[in-house]
């Protein structure tokens, strides 16, 4: 990337943090052997496998028996749920958000379409799932329940510990999506109570193409991609063994800076808040209060987000629309409808992601641009 | 690895290419952009995406649009039973051979859990898939028939051209997982007659953690991992763009030097035979004239292979037992099993898969060791 440009899309990806890349790079030259076979070419990859394991258990409080490693959230979001429907016959159903990624949201449909029904709980103005809605949900035919730890386009951060509890009263499994909360705000399988939890390497900087399903122990799943005998069974397929030790490097990393960098990234956004009120632009904050650090959705009013993304573009800086990852959807976001954003705001929506590799200057280089673009 | 040893395991995984590597590298450092934005930052992976599968394409006399980009073999070969499986209601099946991979045994094992009922093609004492047993099944049921183009033990071709056929008269669909047969031999979707192809890019010096599914156009398959738009809206999750492009360049080496490659790798295997031979070692060799090159399953009679694997990883020689990638399973295979390989010899099978960083020394060094330990 030129070092003259702004990347402040970090909820799309980011780039593979130095640590992990020198991690990575033995895997890919000498370090090559097959980590199921009998020899001993096979030992260090399957070592460098379970301390992988080792390190991305305790960075959420789980043991290692817990953490599955797949080819990235999408495939845990869809392995979850999946594998835990195909378990039962058509007719048992799953209860998610209006607000999910849509790899939950289109596993929820693919599901839906062979015949397991799909119940979809409301959000507030903010964004927060509604754990009412939750309570007085029938469950009986339910056998897991769904909600994101942190929505990917406006931050919030879902009270998904008491969700949890909810689901595991009338007996039903809790999963979470926590693709952009893993590495950036503390989680703790234990005392959030969820049965499985899914996270991609790339949101951390880790490398694209590698992601982990946490099941806990006594949870029952099936594979959703069955085969050898690795993992334990659970999901087949050589191992990315290069890209599973750049994960829980580049995780690790995070966690051992957490505190610093929830604060450092907090004082961004607030600065780059701070910025476009004193440049008197018209905007509203989408999301709630309690936010993943460094994430803002912003809805300037009277405005096409997708023009201000290119204008933005064009002057060096990288955002995103309403839309996350595929921004290629020029509609209005599920996200930025589910939440009633008013219709003269909604369409100048552009999501600010702020990374550890922004500083105070990007923040006031971006408040300018946006200001000289909407003025 | 060790420079005085000695890798004779290439059908379990190979070295990555240094082609492939130093194509790799700018997309683990500056080129981080997730693909699926709309920013500058996107252009350059997008567009190495794209060369990708024209390179890609073109290896197997395939349009672009027919590549679609996966974590590797068995995510392949799971989505193409399923993907097809899914469409319809329980009871209608898949045909396959009594040989598959375990991503496809036990895909096929999954899906006739859930209702989808299998029917398994026998082979003869080479390995080959009986074409007369195919066109003698009821395929009435049928929506498609799974068959490899090499089988990754005993390296034997199969007459896939055609077996696809037979599926076609009855108007039945026809997969072929390819894995151990990409870069090694000629593969043309076309002549070979196949709607589906399943590869994996560590199998011919692209990195783990990469492969492909062949999907001819107008051959309706559902999405196995549902989610963003990524892969025409059939195989979601951010690309691994750096294993994407690693897995090209590997493949399009082997293309450029294929004819060489094959002779070269005969060349070896062939005298490995002639050495052993000589030195008065009472041995077969599985699988049918027609082989995987540089590919030797060899059942010593009276002897333990697992000790025979384990005597020559002692003097620096890696190779595989009767099992592929996946040989902590100490019992027989289901392959030697299959092909009926006599009691006294099958328990001393070992499987030899020569690659290009083999020498003639190297060979004859196996034979040696072989030699001495079974003398």
């Amino acid at each position: 990337m030129n070092k003259t440009m702004i990347y402040a899309d970090h909820a799309a990806t980011t780039a593979l943090s130095p640590t992990a890349y020198e991690a990575m790079l033995p895997w890919l030259q000498d370090k090559y052997g097959n980590p199921s076979t009998l020899y001993s070419l096979a030992r260090d990859p399957r070592k460098a496998l379970a301390h992988s394991r080792e390190m991305i258990a305790a960075a959420i409080n789980a043991d290692a028996s817990e953490i599955f490693f797949t080819s990235g959230g999408t495939e845990a979001d869809n392995w979850a749920l999946k594998g835990t429907a195909f378990q039962y016959e058509r007719g048992k159903g799953i209860i998610t958000s209006a607000i999910e990624h849509h790899a939950i949201l289109n596993s929820c449909a693919a599901l839906e379409r062979m015949g397991y029904p799909i119940a979809t709980l409301p959000v507030d103005s903010e964004g927060v799932v509604d754990s009412d809605a939750l309570k007085s949900s029938p469950m009986s035919d339910a056998v897991l329940v769904s909600v994101m730890l942190a929505n990917n386009e406006i931050g919030t951060i879902e009270p998904v510990a008491e969700l949890a509890q909810i689901a595991h009263q009338a007996g039903v499994l809790f999963h979470t999506d926590a693709v952009q909360a893993i590495g950036h705000i503390p989680v703790d399988v234990k005392t959030l109570h969820v049965d499985m939890l899914s996270a991609s390497a790339h949101k951390f900087n880790g490398p694209k193409g590698a992601g982990f399903l946490y099941v806990r122990n006594g949870v029952n799943l099936i594979p959703l991609l069955d085969g050898g005998g690795q993992e334990r069974g659970m999901r087949a397929g050589t191992e990315n063994v290069a890209h599973i030790v750049g994960m829980a490097a580049a995780l690790q990393e995070h966690m051992e800076h957490l505190a610093q960098e929830i604060k450092y990234l907090n004082k961004l956004s607030g600065r780059l808040i701070d910025q476009l009120k004193q440049y008197g632009l018209e905007f509203r904050i989408n999301g709630s209060h309690d936010r993943t650090p460094g994430s803002l959705s912003l809805s300037f009013k009277a405005v096409d987000g997708e023009m201000l993304l290119h204008r933005l573009d064009l002057m060096g800086t990288a955002v995103a629309t309403g839309s996350a990852c595929n921004s290629k959807d020029a509609v209005l976001s599920h996200v930025i409808r589910a939440i009633s954003v008013p219709k003269e705001y909604a369409h100048g929506t552009i999501r600010v992601t702020l990374g550890m590799d922004n500083t105070s200057e990007h923040v006031d280089r971006i408040a300018q641009q946006i200001t000289s673009i909407l003025h």
